[in-house]
């Protein structure tokens, strides 16, 4: 969004400083979503085509090199935390029965729902295929967990849907699990390899869990708020499908006896009119619910600086401290 | 379904051999489906209470108790391998949109496709979790790779649906991969903790992929010829979802012009009226394509048999060749 000219804090500087590395990843990435069954292929290549940030390999990648390390395994694994998250991406489709993802027509639009969980099943199964040729049982523990934890989150948010008594913290439990958590792993995994003491194990991994709340709580904003071109799916997707998020729980904490009905009506009960999403939207503005939302997001950001203070400074802490900032600032 | 006082070849002597073990692997799967996520182990009681044959932990245990092994590693390896097998269920009814399974309603029916999706990710997840701790890297490999090859056949199976050009070998390769490779890596794994020599783990391994091959031929008859309340899950399911299993193939090839016309209708344009599974029964009977299929499965029974061979005769050794007879002996 922001050109690397502007001011505007990017992913630039991080994605130079691993530019070779993250090129390796997208050959491992394509080469090993191969299959001699057809489908598998040709979905994948979708996949591939769509493109997406593959923010969390590069977190890995990032990760690696703020720890100073020198061999390849970080690319093998960073391709490991993309297939993980594809086969997620791909379930969510499946779940949400969303038509539009990373701008293009989603894979189960495209290929079905059969194929979309098979598939995604198939690289999962990959994805911990190749962890096990890396061989660290550490590295299979941290990604082992962290995929049963995006299950589990991925739960609670459906038990959750359409419940406007959802908290603040029952939130941010979903999120935490659902997306930060596999940040939190793709950094870890970085300091693994490159054979860092814990104190600075546990300092990326606060730094991606930082990170991956950051980036879903302004997800959660631009769902209501982003231009449709640049969300790169269909805005408003979560309040069609009724999702608690932190701007509705803001908006109907603050609303009068009115909104509330209007926001039961269209969350809980899933009845809504052409209307309906404009309303909400102007709703979410009136009581700063976007905003907050975002606040909360920076946060997160100034949580994400701190935890990289035990590192020295240089090019990749400064490039990763950018990219946080970027995370927030998608959201404005 | 054959009495245990009967000559009828039965799983019984094989269950009796590891009692003890299969009430310590049931335990562990209930303990470790837990989740806070209360939808979690709710689904999972569903799937505990409809029990199944548990076929694949048993074969685990079987292997192990053949293969001298004093541990109990290979109780929640057994467990694990199960977990595959929940996950891939969840996700197959998905697919297949099945109602029944295990004779009853089946968990998408009950709690729909979104948490099936969802709640098999998280067995699947636990499941690697799970072998993690074990902690040993040849398992995983076996396992992984397993699950990668599952979820091939499943889309191989999406990709020949509702065609009828599929060839017996196409056919075979769908079986092999959805059903026989997770039999086949049951049986490895307990060979793998008893630190048995490799032509031993391959000799168990060569009896599972009879064992899961038989098995699932026998199943593909049954879903033609089975009588709802033995059968578990709904009679003619595959009929109905056009798939192409090898009764059907061998009726094909050989029916005249009009049943041709018939099959094309109903397997590969889905066009079917209340008549048309009775039709195909008598077709498939007319041509004895369900008693080849059997056939088939009972020369997998004799290769299983062959397979033991390297091991000394005794009573685990005969109740796995008895148990290889007794899934052949279900399709008569």
């Amino acid at each position: 969004m922001a050109a690397s000219s502007s001011p505007s804090p990017s992913l630039g500087p991080l994605l130079a400083l691993v530019e070779a590395d993250m090129a390796a990843v997208n050959r491992l990435i394509v080469e090993r979503m191969h299959s001699p069954v057809a489908l598998i292929p040709q979905l994948a290549a979708h996949l591939v085509a769509a493109g997406g940030k593959r923010l969390r390999p590069l977190l890995t990648l990032a990760s690696a090199a703020l720890c100073g390390y020198q061999g390849t395994r970080h690319q093998g694994l960073a391709a490991c935390v993309e297939f993980i998250h594809t086969a997620t991406l791909l379930h969510d489709d499946v779940v949400d029965e969303s038509l539009l993802r990373r701008g293009q027509d989603s894979a189960n639009a495209l290929f079905g729902n059969k194929a979309s969980v098979l598939v995604g099943d198939f690289l999962f199964s990959r994805a911990f295929e190749l962890m096990v040729a890396d061989g660290d049982l550490r590295v299979l523990a941290i990604l082992s967990r962290a995929s049963a934890v995006i299950a589990e989150g991925e739960v609670l948010q459906l038990q959750i849907q359409n419940d406007l008594s959802t908290t603040e913290a029952a939130y941010l439990e979903v999120i935490t699990s659902k997306t930060a958590v596999l940040f939190e792993a793709a950094a870890q995994v970085g300091a693994i390899v490159a054979g860092r003491p814990e104190p600075e194990v546990q300092a990326v991994a606060r730094y991606g869990m930082a990170l991956g709340t950051a980036f879903q709580l302004v997800d959660d904003a631009l769902d209501y708020s982003a231009a449709q071109e640049t969300l790169g799916k269909t805005v408003g997707d979560d309040f069609r499908e009724g999702k608690v998020t932190l701007p509705v729980i803001l908006a109907y904490a603050r609303g009068d006896d009115a909104e509330r009905t209007f926001w039961r009506r269209t969350i809980e009960d899933l009845e809504q009119t052409d209307d309906d999403l404009g309303t909400a939207q102007g709703l979410l503005r009136q009581h700063g619910a976007l905003a907050d939302t975002i606040a909360a997001a920076d946060r997160m950001r100034a949580q994400a600086e701190v935890a990289l203070a035990p590192f020295a400074d240089g090019p990749v802490k400064a490039a990763l401290i950018e990219a946080v900032a970027f995370a927030v600032a998608r959201g404005y």
